[in-house]
């Protein structure tokens, strides 16, 4: 029985993209590749929303945010990381470990980052060379208003950086890099591109390369003037994950043919939907409404439930993958991503299947919530 | 028309493995993967021959570097860099990168290193803390007389670490990680394993390990602690390449049922075709026999004709894909490679193939070659 793969990431694969990702393999240093990165990169700037540089590593998503901190900043440098959930938390902790001097702006898990005290925060911090953002925190279903955040802080900075970490965001639900002036956009192949993990994509403004010619920390795999010397000829400095590629390309190809505004509107619709079913069975989201995520729905895990009864429930009797809480959140959420290669009928297949697990474990709906 | 890929990486994937690699997308932190990496995991250690800890990060053969450096070393230590090409010039840039103090002993490209040149040069430098070895050297098709070298450094200096880039060895030549004492062991998933790139392999010895827990370096996606906390879980810190880990999981499956002792049979003798067409052809083998490598041929260019047109040729006319040369190597020598998935009529093709070309090209064998 096929599964019905619901966590936010790794998402399920088109069948065309299944299938590209068997081809043939090829020189990664011959024509053949250098015109699918070249093909691709273009098509990803579309989804960018960006005429300038886009990079790709050989990596996890975590990659995307070291190789952001070693390439634009050094020992020292002041920033403001904006922190609420799981993810969050990680690029600040990466920016640490390398030495950044790290202001955060801890928002209580489950809400958005509020405009007014972060632009406080950035004020009580006139060092601060760059602010770290994340647009979607998959860890809690929330989503950052994206635009309001980075106007009010281009507003008060107009030169300093912004970095946002669009892992779980970026291609489903609409970020204008270059109209909304952010200097480094970060996502990974495994969550709105439908093809499995393994491929960072970071896209780069002139700000943020400029900032890469005076960053005093030691790289080499992350070298972001390493891979765009390669890039120019269609190439990268080491191998690259070639059939992730041919996925990409082939996915990319879809994705254009759909249009950017109609994934945008196919996530709304999809996770309307999930949310929808989810206070229909009884349950309470953990987002609220106003921030609640696209592409990820957070749900309070029912009174006397453990949540791994749940999941393996889903899991076990109906094929049905969603995700847990992590950290501080675990056994109190679980999570049903919608991202991706997602359509209506599969996020109705899963809230099906969740309300009957949840029966056969004794769930019975509040009564003052049923009356809604 | 399908490829003939005599590239020394990536290689052909067999169909077993293609298909593997279209399998619908699974939970990471679940217990499908957890079964795949505990049993891939098991399976490296077959072929690396070792009982100790073996760790993967999504990632290019260059990570595997990096990792080694900044996990097992501080700013300031003194290591012996043996560069014999491209990719040991390559290991010891990454060392001074991160602030290592780096020794060379740089042997001639197309020779192997000296046992009693490197013992000399290691005696000169009593504050090696470590020498970095490359075993199959892919630019110049050289192979490194390893269990030789290693043995005379380790008599020399019982604890000192000893790391090998066996990228393009391992699983095709025998490295006997624990008997011959070796500390690293470094390999990617493109090379001998019969899969797409984007998987690095990391094997680390107890002496190793001890090293990473004085070593001064910041590391976050690299960090050796962090990788195997989460593999004693059958996870990894974030999301893994999941469709490689399909792939190489078949593979595996198929290289265990060969058979360690066959596989390094067939390299030797596809090797050896390789190295014996290409005299009978009338071409000059870069490397000496005694040291040329079983996994890539580096053939001379015959005075005249251009190395990119045989590589074009090759290509457009016969659909054989070879490699050149590198930095001072270009234009001067044609690679072949024969890893992973490599049969005898795999190279008997491309060889018939190369001799069509250069004849065409208006190559004509020395007469003094064509009579031996």
């Amino acid at each position: 029985m096929q599964q019905n793969l619901r966590i936010p990431g790794p998402t399920p694969i088109p069948p065309q993209v299944a299938e590209a990702l068997a081809r043939p393999m090829i020189n990664h240093r011959g024509p053949e590749f250098a015109a699918i990165i070249e093909r691709v990169t273009s098509r990803l700037k579309y989804f960018f929303q960006t005429e300038q540089r886009i990079l790709t590593f050989p990596s996890a998503g975590t990659g995307g945010w070291e190789a952001t901190v070693v390439n634009l900043f050094s020992p020292g440098d002041a920033i403001l990381s904006v922190v609420m959930g799981v993810f969050g938390d990680r690029f600040a902790k990466v920016a640490q470990t390398f030495g950044l001097n790290v202001t955060r702006y801890d928002v209580p898990w489950g809400q958005a980052a509020d405009p007014d005290e972060l632009i406080r925060q950035l004020v009580a911090l006139p060092s601060a060379r760059a602010v770290f953002l994340t647009h979607n925190e998959t860890s809690t279903g929330v989503m950052n208003p994206l635009q309001t955040l980075v106007s009010a802080i281009r507003k008060q900075r107009p030169d300093i950086l912004i970095a946002v970490d669009a892992v779980s965001s970026l291609s489903c639900v609409d970020v204008q890099m270059d109209a909304w002036d952010i200097d480094v956009v970060l996502t990974g192949s495994q969550k709105g591109w439908m093809v499995p993990p393994g491929l960072a994509m970071i896209a780069l403004s002139e700000r943020a390369w400029a900032a890469t010619e005076t960053s005093t920390l030691p790289r080499y795999y992350w070298d972001f003037r390493s891979a765009y010397k390669y890039l120019v000829k269609g190439q990268t400095p080491y191998t690259p994950p070639v059939n992730i590629f041919f996925g990409l390309d082939v996915a990319l190809e879809m994705m254009q043919a759909e249009g950017r505004e109609a994934i945008f509107a196919r996530h709304q619709a999809v996770a309307d939907v999930a949310r929808a079913r989810a206070r229909a069975i009884g349950l309470e989201l953990f987002a609220a409404p106003a921030v609640a995520s696209n592409t990820v729905t957070a749900i309070k895990v029912p009174e006397g439930i453990p949540a791994k009864a749940i999941t393996k429930a889903m899991r076990e009797n109906e094929a049905v993958v969603i995700a847990g809480g992590q950290e501080q959140l675990e056994g109190k959420i679980i999570r049903i991503g919608h991202l991706g290669y997602v359509h209506e009928q599969d996020i109705q297949d899963a809230m099906d299947a969740l309300n009957r697990q949840l029966q056969e474990l004794g769930f019975r709906a509040p009564i003052t919530i049923m009356m809604e």
